[in-house]
């Protein structure tokens, strides 16, 4: 096979759920088409990764060197909710429900011995002063229903204990809107059942 | 949304089995990378939409400027046998599988009402040269078995009928190695049973 085509093979084939075949298509699909197709996804990735970064106040990608991020500039948002989301697709995904209309604070990762994701990779340096200057009341976790999870939840809400005037709430956890008994795993029927509610 | 990471997920979602997920998947993963991934696929892509380009003789993409491909200038593929294919995905999957060692020829497409592909879009121009020219005896159609496959067939050999001294062959069809009875097709089966062959 051709040198150069290899090496784009091998490129796409490393990115999430492409693989070997998966990145065949693809160069073969860009290598093909007649209408810019690759050289305008070339320009979006060099333009992506050179003029996006993360907020420096919570984490979300943004233009880069615009200062806070559209969530954090936008004024109606102040209603003294944060939500803290492991990643920006957390983000997208409760944009995208449209739930919720506080701020956000991604923590970058979760606790976990088998990664080896310590306090220290966690984004959370500047989370007591963003309570105290955004006047936040309430922090959501939204973090992933796993030990991780919690074990990463568990640790924030103690690095925060001597923040005042906030309450930590989590998402509810149950049987799932269309759910059926039958296909609930017993750690989801568990939560369901200890988390019953009066009718 | 950042308009330039919403950009970047359309150009990947369009490309084959990507979709919008996994272009939102790609894409946070390549900004989220801090090993230049993201620069080595765009300059990869660059480096092959520029320099890329179909081999003069027989299709097969190849460095650009060079003349023709590996396999037509490789001698010991001068065989006698030709491999007429639809696309470069079928000359890569005969090559891994390595059970043919002569040229190829890529048509480049099926005759189709359906989408609209006549004889103007084929590339058979040069292969009455090429038969005389590299002395080909056989002509071998691994065309996809359908009745697109089978209808281009029958025109590249209508196209080909005063060229003298070259047998037309095609793959056997019938029942794939380990295939179950059970789970073929009726059309394989009755493929399988017009070919029975004595024992």
């Amino acid at each position: 096979m051709n040198q150069k085509i290899e090496k784009l093979i091998k490129q796409f084939a490393r990115l999430p759920r492409v693989g070997a075949r998966g990145g065949q298509r693809i160069a073969l699909a860009l290598l093909q088409d007649k209408t810019g197709r690759a050289e305008m996804l070339a320009a979006a990735i060099t333009d992506a990764v050179e003029n996006v970064a993360p907020c420096p106040n919570c984490g979300v990608l943004t233009d880069r060197g615009a200062g806070k991020c559209e969530y954090c500039r936008d004024g109606s948002r102040a209603n003294g909710a944060l939500c803290l989301v492991r990643d920006l697709s957390d983000v997208w995904t409760l944009e995208k429900s449209a739930v919720f209309h506080g701020r956000y604070h991604i923590i970058g990762g979760l606790l976990s011995g088998a990664n080896g994701t310590t306090p220290d990779d966690l984004n959370i340096a500047n989370l007591a002063a963003r309570i105290r200057d955004e006047n936040i009341t309430e922090i959501i976790f939204a973090l992933p229903n796993t030990v991780e999870g919690k074990t990463t939840q568990h640790y924030v809400m103690s690095v925060l204990t001597d923040v005042p005037n906030v309450r930590f709430t989590e998402l509810a956890s149950g049987v799932p809107l269309g759910g059926d008994l039958d296909y609930l795993d017993d750690g989801t029927l568990s939560l369901a059942f200890g988390g019953r509610k009066a009718i």
